[in-house]
């Protein structure tokens, strides 16, 4: 048996049984640990991103601390609007900035074609050396942002409440829209094939705000869209994870949108979730991420609610809805994945 | 037959057939409107709502110009926080701080009860003004915050991301959370008591943030206290509406805690949402409010989409999701009403 049929967390994405249900935790790396924030002080986040050795470095911190079963390679998903020429900045506290963001025709033209192994070819280094310290102990998620989330940045110039410019884009220039998201998807169809090559095992589509749709929009204005990167990824041989939050109401046409595993939010209850996405394909969720910081006998309720939920199904990957939250006791992570394992289903 | 049972908007609360479908917007009295910024320029927004012929003024600014099939009063769902003792500011751009937020039990002691009538009667003298300006035009809504929406600026000091603060003390301190949503159940039923009493002929409660919940949540630590307003409301006499957004998922459980009308955001097809909630019962929506920035050829598909979904069924009041954006085109939220009155079911 190969490496990669052994592996529980790969094994529950391809829907096979495995001995306990996997877990592994968005963001499992980050400030809410002391050894990231020491580097934090160190490095800016950029330069943590782009230097091979310290994206590899952060990767590995959480792993034998939690006892997760994969890791998820250190990067952000807005890397890639560097070198399409948006540019990129993180102000402390105020989250990312888009100094040049897209405002009209020419600026969707102008955008530069991306070469993976050129302009991101650190991301593909990163993954390389992780490989190597994590071979036969737990296989590596590699990821990008979906075409929608990347698209709402480079229009709305960072973050948006009501997504009103990236909205007003789909319904006064559908042509140029599609453009853009065309442009953005190549780019990310090439990138995600380049982490495939250096090592990634499986690759997670990170749609974080696409919530703000209604399903009429989601099917005209992003579901061709997304399909397009997830049925042209088919051919590398690793599963893809749809993961996407504040999405509950539109299940059944994200999960159209193809993905081995449909990731999805704790704002609807496993189980109708599953039925919704279809019990032949995998899940991945679904807790609240306010509840690792609750005390442990809740925490405990509530991981097992899950599971239940889930009832002995294969095909779960136990994750939060979202990523971990700053100042989350590491205790209570560590916790979590002891409750998963030690659970069986009756 | 009394002027009640005539206008349109409250048969539809009601249940009742109507001529054409009833339409008004949220926050359809603001920034969007120039009266409205050339008032502000002369009062703070807290003395625009402490000032009950102001409050009238602005309650009526956009009813002719619009030509909707009812008021609201124009107020701000925090207002009761100030009596209650935690303070309440407004900073320009930041929104609403609370500077004294709830912490421990000892904060919840030593929350005033509110005397509807002394402390916030100049709501009720301003719904007193416009009763007399629009009397036998058109209906006016009363309204207030929902327990858990208060509760969490109540707890949070301001808006929340995440909300951790709030669910933190569902999850370590249930009895404290109980007593702080109990006490504002109380302080808004006399509240919305005192708002009828002066003339409001329906209510809206808004739970703008309850989204952030998952069911299993929303049945434990929110469902049983909005039940309870609710039902502690009926026997006013006027129609409830129960207004939430980003709670699609959380329809069925939502529609448990009561309202003649329930009012849901774009995230889920209207007609989908209707039969969760049962076709016995009212409901109001569910335009994206950034479709009022778009052309009006899109614009109207996107409104004529609704209508369809609504198949001429007694009981739909056409809305927004949410509240009008600021920057949005007057013309287009007049078109809208247009486009509503105009419909006719096939």
């Amino acid at each position: 048996m190969t490496e990669q049929n052994e592996y529980r967390f790969l094994k529950a994405c391809r829907g096979e049984p495995t001995d306990v249900t996997p877990i592994w935790f968005m963001r499992q790396a980050g400030r809410y640990m002391k050894v990231y924030r020491d580097l934090k002080e160190k490095h800016t986040f950029l330069e943590m991103c782009k230097t091979p050795e310290l994206a590899a470095e952060v990767t590995l911190q959480p792993l034998d601390v939690l006892g997760v079963d994969a890791a998820i390679i250190f990067a952000d998903i807005l890397l890639p609007l560097e070198p399409m020429g948006t540019g990129l900045e993180f102000t402390a506290g105020d989250g990312p900035v888009v100094p040049r963001p897209v405002k009209d025709i020419k600026d969707v033209e102008k955008l530069r074609p991306v070469d993976a192994e050129e302009d991101l070819g650190f991301v593909g280094d990163a993954i390389r050396i992780v490989r190597q310290e994590i071979s036969g102990k737990m296989p590596l998620i590699g990821f990008a942002g979906a075409p929608f989330t990347l698209c709402s940045y480079m229009i709305e110039g960072g973050k948006s409440r009501d997504f009103t410019a990236t909205k007003l884009m789909m319904f006064e220039a559908p042509e140029m829209w599609s453009l853009l998201m065309d442009k953005v998807c190549t780019m990310l169809v090439d990138y995600l094939k380049m982490q495939v090559k250096a090592g990634a095992q499986a690759l997670q589509i990170f749609d974080s705000w696409v919530g703000c749709m209604g399903p009429y929009d989601y099917e005209r204005f992003v579901l061709p869209h997304t399909r397009r990167i997830i049925s042209e990824l088919k051919d590398s041989g690793v599963p893809v994870i749809n993961f996407s939050t504040g999405t509950s109401t539109l299940l059944d046409v994200v999960a159209r949108a193809g993905g081995d595993v449909v990731s999805f939010d704790w704002r609807i209850h496993l189980d109708d979730a599953w039925k919704y996405i279809g019990f032949d394909r995998a899940v991945q969720g679904n807790l609240d991420p306010t509840l690792l910081f609750a005390p442990i006998p809740i925490l405990k309720e509530r991981v097992k609610d899950v599971l239940k939920r889930a009832a002995g199904r294969p095909g779960h990957i136990f994750n939060l809805g979202h990523g971990i939250l700053q100042h989350t006791p590491v205790d209570h992570v560590k916790a979590v994945v002891d409750m998963v394992h030690e659970y069986h289903h009756e």
